[in-house]
């Protein structure tokens, strides 16, 4: 099970290759599959399955303390098995993530990107972005942006105290979908700024209130977090 | 003490300046601090002291019901008196604010809307946006959106779950301030567009050990939520 930066996978792949026996079932746990179908496969020798996996759960905390016995529980894990894949294998691995609490998709490669993309890659980016364009204004100290971090900020603080090296290494291998999510973004920001300067009220009430369905949706769904679906 | 959406402070101070007697105290709690003293000062009758209060707390949840006694409790109120406000008056109001558990903070009202505009106003317009984006793709459906949600979306949707009237006047009445973020904003996520478009690991990987440090500085300000105060 490869457990790294997925821009680590290829090297990995060539060095484990060659002690592979067959019958073994190659896995992982990182967050694009496209690239890794293509950087992991072929190196792999042949009567070795490959079965991509992503456990979309987690926190902004990483390695191996930042574990805990709940983590997977109720979440989704997504497996990306290429073409050929013998259903065995996907299904000896369906049922170890079902062990660890997980519920299972399956889907390919490249719709996994896709999804995750806007429900994860985007939202990581703009984090990111939000925390780096606080950092750096003339007018409001760090220090002021750190005492009112409460009024919404703190939660785009968290999501980017992520680790560095395996974001880099996700946007580098997911580019073209979190490029496509990003133009998107950018079309509906246009209007919600258009919006705040013409002082048209109408506009952000009605956008604003599309947004709680979704909420509603997750809640429901069981995937908010923990301490909200109490409240639920 | 006003507390509606602020778009409504005006009609509200016109209809109670005719019973407020000398010596009163009227206050509030909006998040937008230049329009309400535009907004309210103008109405209220002579020996009437205004002292505008931003309590910076709260969830996305609204209304009586989404009190709760620890609300105010370490978190900062900031006071935004005009010019010429009687001392006694704000000391009066710092008093209420600590006797709740908050710390209190003066400062003037475009400075308060400026350092909001960054820690509050933005990551709210760009969590509502990213929900409205995820809300219509194409080649991902709403329910997979929402099984998905753990890898970083969900955040932003509870904050997108927030009042759309009382978010419709803060950026009908800020808009000047949330603007000139909207455009910092922009400038900082073209460059990371770009760092993406041509695979630059080495700016992406530093613009995202940067965003750690605030991080940081929230939790041990004790400004984070609290669940992750303790992990600290």
């Amino acid at each position: 099970m490869l457990a790294t930066p997925v821009g680590a996978y290829a090297a990995l792949a060539r060095a484990i290759a060659p002690v592979l026996q067959p019958g073994t079932i190659v896995t992982d746990v990182g967050s694009v599959k496209g690239a890794v179908v293509q950087d992991v496969g072929p190196h792999l020798p042949p009567g070795v399955d490959f079965v991509p996996a992503h456990p979309v759960a987690g926190t902004e905390h990483s390695g191996p303390d930042a574990g805990f016995a709940e983590l997977f529980e109720n979440r989704w894990t997504i497996l990306t098995p290429p073409e050929g894949t013998n259903p065995a294998a996907v299904e000896k691995l369906a049922e170890l993530w079902r062990g660890f609490g997980a519920l299972v998709d399956v889907m390919k490669p490249p719709h996994h990107d896709m999804v995750l993309a806007v429900t994860s890659h985007l939202p990581h980016l703009i984090a990111y972005n939000i925390v780096g364009t606080a950092n750096h204004l003339e007018a409001v100290t760090e220090s002021e942006v750190i005492k009112y971090a409460a009024g919404g900020f703190r939660d785009f603080t968290r999501i980017a105290a992520s680790d560095p090296v395996m974001w880099r290494d996700i946007f580098l291998t997911n580019g073209a979908a979190v490029l496509e999510m990003l133009g998107r973004f950018q079309e509906d920001l246009s209007v919600l700024t258009r919006a705040i300067r013409f002082k048209d009220g109408e506009t952000l009430e009605k956008f604003f209130t599309r947004t709680r369905a979704i909420r509603r949706g997750i809640i429901d769904a069981g995937q908010a977090e923990p301490e909200d679906a109490k409240k639920k």
